[in-house]
């Protein structure tokens, strides 16, 4: 065997190179397989870095997933960490390996060479950002940074710079530990991959906690304070007292490499790979977090830096140099954050992102069912948006926000989308059921009805951002008391259940724009309405969905004594 | 519209028969809809009642999803309780309704007729069968009843006949008051829908939390105590003595009044309907637990007593009479059940259910995954099964069990199963991760990537039911303490770490059975003695699911000083 024996090089032992480096050995025994990791470990949990910081994790060693010694013993693979690749010679198919404890430099062969560099945390060009205190969170070594500052310092206050999903899962283990947490986040939302709407629940969620959140507004610099601790000052003119920093605004992919070697780059950014993972140097591979990937709702080239997708990447490199079949279909971005007791989660395409991509022919629907059967204790709302295709009812993307039975949902949907499904597939759904799980008609299935019932043009629905004030003729089918505790400036209020003897109070020359609470009373009086001859439109998630943009917007244009003020 | 208006009789006012009446509603504004419903309440929540006899759900009026008022004034559905239609005259479009109050008898005219009535719980002839304190559980007035008993009588012991999922919610409803509640259940394994060495693990609990189980045995007769109370005796001479006995074997369609009729029935005993809900009269539809539909797996005949479908059904039927579009794609029997901690859930083909429909020709794979990432909190292992066709890797079936996230998996894979997905689309799924919600391969990425496995040839798998006692070579690659912990009888352990240097000791001359824990280790072993020159084989699912089977056939075959005895 050793005279055929292959050499895959690998720089980088986290998720992807780990992958790979596992699955290389499995499907060719005979390989040398040398994993090349600058930090000092390899295979560790990434995503488990705030939750460590924040004690729920206790242990440092709960976070490495497999050690080097695991890689030599069970797949005789040379893991050599604190070892940074920094550079390729393509021609002679050799990298140059700076050893990190030494400093010595040494060339290694390869005939195969895998490059699975992640990502780097973006650290902005911002004056005091080298300051004591102001730290990213990626690795070990900054997670224990982080546990040191906090414990060294007694830190009090913190200010997380980014309300991504990282911002997010950090202020809420900074909080768990007793720590108040400011954010300054640049957009006019927390959690950007979701649509205003959609994260206006966990931003609001947010600010019940007592996180106090700067929106559209961005670090100007970071100073020291007079008393010990820094001032982080912002565009806006705020200045925030802290005892530390995290950045959290996003990461970068790490491309040096590749680029220094002449490896074709995306339109994005990212090393440009095929569907087998191959960069445009047939003897070198890439993936995880540094590659560029398709879309496969918007069929766009992507940058997506999530641990799944870096797996299965890792696990298709192998396949392709070993000559075994598969290769990847592209991303679509799913995604899940826990924060603060609500779990927030999207897959598929947002509003934002469609529109990004200059697609503008999509339908949505909202709606706000509850995780599982109402009659059985703790139902809390499922806040769902849906969008999909009006030609043929193909399901594009879905986001949601709740307490509880988010994340299955979003699961569902996104194999739903992975296999072209669309909206009829969804309401002839067979979900589980029983009152502690589910419902009758799961959140899926209703998603679907609702969808087809537009379809079909049974109920059109309407947009609340199309309503023209003053203009739309609104109609709140809620009881009086509903309507009573708040409502859409000018709407008329006649409920569901005197709508048939009131018809004559209603205008025949114009649209009918009807909501209730949530769309589905609204279906009804729609239904009933048109069958007596009036036009209408459904406002697609009702009076709570109206709220939603309402506090978006208000979280756009924070009043100066709003809850934002410093 | 009065003039042409439609006149629709819906037989049965619970799950499909009041879908359809409010969906009529708003397909047809003007049609007179008429509701009878034999039972005193319309629309109540079936699925709840276990767990009102529990106490988890206090209040009766929970149950009550929609009242016959809110049909009325919402609706304009004229809902009649109390009234039961006895016949139906087809030639004249007619049916009789009893009052039930009044015994009062009258006939009713339709142009359209829907057949919603449900199923009966199963009452087998037995001696004693009308004793005080024996009930059945599929109403309000049952649960009142049975409520009543308990507290009247103030039970301390409880017997329920047959261990399928509202047996079980019974008997933790029951436990939940303190009840000490014995089971008698005529197979060998506990919730039938599942395959007994899934289903062991629900037995396991069962026991371990106090539950008596009585397996491979039924009852013979009920007869009164000499104590206020009751004696179950079982046919294989047990005697139970009990306060009160719950029966749970089953539902059986309500086809009476359709067969009587002279409507087609199914070769199952349903009720005979198209993809439109249509039965053998093109004036009437049936829909819910009294019809036949088609196994969308199987291809046959089955009548599946589910809320979901009969929900669905009830929809079609409306479309169906309005001229609207929408067919009943079958049903694939997704289901899930909540015991004592556990829950387990289904969807598509068991191994049962294929054998009875005569398809042999399916692979399965077996797993215990984690529901989320290892080193976060919490984390408990699912039992997973997973059938699939091995000539294009269609998904068959999946069954689960475990403490959490298993619902969310079933759904996922029911989700795939509808849309036709292989084991490679199982693989290549882009699910939620975040550490609390999953791992960067969830369960359902690592089923399919066992199968494809599989599929490929990579690593051909052995179902433990196929190894022969002292012929197969079993190769155990756990460490030494783990094998010392418990093993399988003439295994032989070599640990997988040292596998490479211990070749010499394994035989060439016939194939190697391996095996480790859950099958992850055995994978990488069979791969590393294959690419050796070994033939191998990996024991899906390794000793855990070993274990499993001898539990499974444990229960089928009690010792007399096992736990089972009286």
């Amino acid at each position: 065997m050793a005279e055929n024996r292959k050499r895959v090089l690998i720089v980088g032992g986290v998720a992807g190179g780990a992958s790979c480096a596992a699955r290389l050995r499995r499907l060719d025994e005979a390989a040398e397989i040398v994993v090349f990791e600058r930090g000092p470990y390899v295979s560790f949990a990434n995503c488990g870095l705030p939750y460590h910081v924040g004690n729920v994790i206790p242990e440092e060693k709960s976070l490495l997933v497999a050690s080097a010694e695991l890689f030599r013993q069970r797949f005789r693979i040379d893991v050599r960490t604190r070892h940074e690749v920094t550079a390729i010679d393509r021609a002679k198919h050799e990298i140059s390996v700076t050893n990190l404890e030494t400093g010595s430099v040494a060339r290694e062969r390869y005939d195969a060479l895998v490059l699975a560099p992640g990502a780097a945390p973006v650290r902005p060009p911002l004056p005091g950002l080298d300051l004591s205190g102001i730290f990213t969170l990626r690795t070990i070594p900054d997670s224990r940074a982080i546990r040191e500052w906090i414990d060294g310092h007694a830190v009090q206050r913190a200010t997380i710079v980014g309300a991504g999903f990282i911002g997010l899962e950090m202020a809420e283990n900074l909080a768990a530990r007793g720590i108040r947490v400011s954010m300054v986040e640049m957009l006019s939302q927390v959690l950007p991959p979701l649509d205003p709407e959609m994260a206006v629940y966990v931003a609001e969620r947010l600010r019940e906690r007592g996180v106090e959140l700067h929106l559209d507004d961005a670090v100007a610099s970071f100073e020291s304070s007079d008393r010990p601790g820094l001032v982080v000052s912002t565009r806006s003119g705020k200045r925030i007292e802290t005892e530390m920093v995290v950045l959290s605004i996003g990461v970068r992919p790490e491309t040096t490499l590749a680029r220094d070697a002449g490896l074709a780059s995306g339109s994005r950014g990212g090393i440009a790979v095929d569907d087998r993972m191959q960069t445009s140097d047939p003897a070198i591979w890439a993936v995880g977090d540094a590659v560029e990937v398709r879309d496969v709702v918007s069929g766009q080239e992507a940058v997506v830096p999530l641990a799944g997708p870096a797996n299965r990447q890792g696990r298709i490199a192998a396949a392709a140099i070993t000559g075994h079949p598969g290769h990847f279909r592209g991303v679509q971005a799913t995604a899940v954050c826990g924060a603060f007791g609500l779990t927030a989660a999207l897959t598929g395409a947002s509003e934002k992102s469609l529109r990004r991509a200059g697609i503008t022919t999509y339908q949505k629907v909202y709606l706000h069912p509850n995780q599982h059967a109402g009659y059985y204790p703790g139902a809390t709302p499922i806040r769902l948006k849906l969008l999909f295709d009006p030609k043929d009812g193909r399901l594009l993307g879905a986001q949601a926000v709740g307490a509880s039975g988010v994340e299955k949902r979003i699961d569902v949907l996104a194999m739903a989308l992975q296999m072209g499904a669309t909206v009829h597939d969804l309401a002839e759904a067979e979900l589980c059921y029983a009152p502690q799980y589910g419902s009758a008609k799961d959140p899926v299935n209703l998603a679907g009805m609702v969808a087809v019932n537009a379809l079909e043009g049974l109920a059109p629905l309407a947009r609340w951002e199309d309503v023209q004030p003053g203009q739309t003729f609104l109609l709140d089918v809620r009881e009086p008391s509903e309507f009573a505790a708040g409502a859409v400036e000018n709407a008329r209020n006649v409920p569901l259940g005197q709508l048939r003897d009131r018809l004559g109070e209603l205008p025949r020359d114009r649209e009918l724009w009807v909501y209730c609470g949530v769309g589905q009373r609204a279906h009804s009086a729609c239904r009933l309405l048109a069958q007596n001859g009036f036009a209408v439109r459904n406002i697609s998630g009702g009076f709570l969905t109206w709220r939603a943009y309402q506090a978006a917007a208000r979280l756009a244009s924070p009043s100066p004594s709003g809850p934002g003020r410093v």
